[in-house]
């Protein structure tokens, strides 16, 4: 593990993140909020404060607009490194409905489309901030009607600054990464297989080296993480046992954990097998945050105790 | 009918009314938003609507605060005339779930309390907007925390300026307006029980009246409109027969409806029928519409027609 640079990470899709708790979730009544708790979300502001509380150097880029935006700016702005770019349209929001005894509802608003310039403006402020040997992250859903060449340039901008890039989303934007060799993917299991068609997970993978990507880490989420290079290194990293918990937020922390590990490290057969394991014990720890994605470092080295020595990696493109 | 003087309405606790349309309602899960409507309101803000939609004058006074506060000010200053005294509290938001085949579900945030110098500008509009022989209606649950006086602060700065007073609340406030001597109260058959404690609805009108409110208006639903007054006048009114559609806001609008007939009459046994007619009818149109809590004058006078002719009001009062 080298140390880390700056990781630039990018949310086209932030949302003002509403939890609302409640005695008993019912269907078609008027249910009572006991307490609500507000606070700026979406996957990539997730990763950015685990990556913070990791003591990785992490900035949050995102689009914000509206009363609610303002909201999101100065309330994010307190809690980690932020780049806020202006934007006419309002930021969306997303309401948990959480009983603590059954799993939570979510409500996710789709978002509004974004005007071309703030596209411009977020490119330009990764062309910016990216770094060279960081990483640069595009992470979580885009807004409705957003141009498919978005994630294209977003990966040219970030390998044009000397950064890596990682891209965590699904469907069509998940293809377009990979055609644009984004140098890491990071689907879980389901987006794997609707994106590209693939009944199996492998196969999935495969498809997306073929398409370009550099390489793919697929959460399973308590069956553990697979991992492929397109130079044919292969990992995988069972789940930390004996962790139950609130599963939401555990992909993103698992995303921070494998960039921190990794640090200025390319994907390889070498990096591959701890960055794994890190993200396993990460994603553990957000399991068992009480705040939803938050990750407390203190646990981490119980957590990592727990697991098996890691599995050897493969590293087939050396094989004869 | 007399010509109306301006209604001054209060709305103690107004809220951002956010209807999330989903393909269908499901615990648990992630549910994916298909459309968003966000708009001011709280009962009193939905009774000014309707009573401006009516051509009645009407001003809709409640404090806001915070970036909810602000977008709420400036949308409902597009839509009715408004005074909305600025708060260091955040206004709340309530979502509505709805997938247009089985009742919404409704998450209610209970709101947060004011500080005393809140309440005492909302007294003071009060005391500077209303006009003699005009009403005053105070609407709507009151956030945490809220002086047990507030209710009847109201009632004596309404009374003060020559106004008379509609309280259209539940609970414990709804007693403390009997007892301020508010003129009218239009507690739902629930409300009514629930806070009496009577098991029957003419009962708990009873305790109503023999704690000082002038008259007492029920609204039952389906099953009409039911009123008292203190000088033993008494009428019913059937609902609108062969009406479906979303019942949220109706008793709003039927506090609107009672409102414009009454004008500047008072509350007695020969504007009592014609008052509740009329509310039944407005309440109808806002079933038939399809934002919730707004009525389309359009449709009321052939819903009227759709009535019988009122019963006669019995003025117990007269007889011997």
């Amino acid at each position: 593990m080298t140390t880390p640079s700056r990781v630039v990470v990018v949310t086209p899709n932030p949302a003002v993140d509403v939890t609302y708790r409640v005695d008993e979730q019912r269907l078609g009544e008027t249910v009572r909020v006991r307490d609500v708790v507000r606070r700026p979300g979406g996957k990539g502001v997730n990763v950015t404060r685990v990556l913070t509380a990791l003591g990785v150097p992490a900035v949050a880029v995102q689009p914000v607009g509206g009363a609610a935006g303002a909201w999101f700016a100065e309330s994010l702005g307190a809690d980690v490194d932020a780049v806020c770019v202006p934007s006419p349209v309002g930021t969306r929001t997303t309401v948990a409905v959480d009983d603590r005894a059954t799993h939570p509802t979510l409500f996710a608003e789709p978002g509004d489309p974004q005007p071309a310039e703030v596209w411009d403006r977020v490119v330009g402020e990764v062309d910016r901030l990216a770094v060279p040997g960081g990483w640069v992250v595009v992470s979580g859903s885009l807004p409705p009607e957003t141009p498919v060449d978005l994630v294209a340039r977003l990966v040219a901008a970030s390998h044009g600054a000397g950064a890596r890039v990682l891209v965590d989303t699904s469907g069509a934007p998940l293809l377009a990464a990979a055609e644009a060799r984004a140098d890491l993917l990071t689907p879980n299991a389901d987006e794997a297989r609707s994106a590209t068609g693939a009944d199996d997970v492998r196969l999935a993978v495969d498809d997306l080296l073929a398409c370009g990507a550099g390489a793919v880490v697929v959460s399973r989420g308590a069956d553990g993480l697979l991992a492929r290079t397109a130079t044919g290194a292969e990992a995988e990293q069972a789940a930390v046992p004996g962790v139950s918990g609130n599963p939401t937020g555990a992909g993103d922390a698992a995303t921070a954990g494998l960039l921190e590990a990794l640090g200025a490290d390319a994907v390889s057969a070498a990096s591959l097998a701890p960055a794994l394991r890190r993200a396993a014990v990460v994603a553990a720890a957000a399991v068992l945050s009480a705040v939803a994605g938050d990750a407390d470092p203190a646990v981490l080295d119980g957590l990592d105790a727990r697991l098996a020595p890691p599995p050897p990696t493969r590293p087939r493109e050396e094989s004869p």
